[in-house]
């Protein structure tokens, strides 16, 4: 890395460059651990197939955490991720690459600090969306 | 509880108060996080069948803990549980019981310490043996 954007430097349209992510049944039990969500649909296929899920499915805050890897690997240590927000509107299942993207839809000046908003979103292999989010970051600006 | 054994409680033959476990994916979830043992055959169902098991299973330090908490409930606090092994002689899968038993082998004195040797194992619904153990504890004794 060792390039991250200043303010000056995104516009409306903007992409935000996209992140890559393999979720592996492991991944999800790790998840569980750290998170303290032990729901069984998360692991446990028997049960998952049981609650008529196709087999067990990612974290929906797993998937919200990528979200927030894509922004924060973009601005670096200088940004600041003010807020994030998304939906969970599908399933997503491990072993399968999941591709975070976003895109910056407006750039302000508020109480002295310099924000972008941006429309984020979680893509599977056929290009569904089944996580839109949007966030605002702060960027540092050249004028220092 | 509130009734542990003294030194003097206990002689060859002594039956260890049994302790039956219920195991489930849960707990194999969250015995990986805290062992750090992240194998997929203890979360998995496909990567645990396509290595020819049956499902997953148990991890067996797991069961080894079992036995290590069979002779600690028998104990209780004034005890030490001094030494305790086992064999993985067979696999176990989540969903159904395990009994944790053992029975006293030797009591003896060392060293100035009151000590009792233990036949420990964990059993199947089957009766069937898949983690023969050993055992030595410190008891304390009546006479202070």
């Amino acid at each position: 890395m060792g390039s991250y954007p200043y303010w000056e430097d995104v516009e409306e349209g903007t992409e935000v460059p996209s992140l890559v992510k393999h979720p592996t049944t492991r991944q999800l039990v790790r998840y569980a651990g750290v998170s303290g969500d032990f729901y069984e649909i998360h692991y446990d296929k028997d049960f998952a197939q049981s609650t008529g899920l196709p087999g067990v499915i990612l974290h929906g805050a797993l998937k919200s955490a990528f979200l927030a890897q894509l922004l924060t690997d973009w601005i670096g240590p200088q940004g600041t991720l003010r807020k994030l927000g998304c939906q969970y509107r599908g399933m997503d299942q491990p072993g399968a690459p999941l591709t975070c993207k976003g895109v910056v839809t407006k750039k302000y000046v508020a109480n002295g600090e310099h924000l972008v908003d941006c429309e984020v979103w979680v893509e599977d292999e056929k290009g569904q969306k089944f996580t839109p989010g949007w966030a605002t970051v702060v960027l540092p600006t050249r004028a220092g």
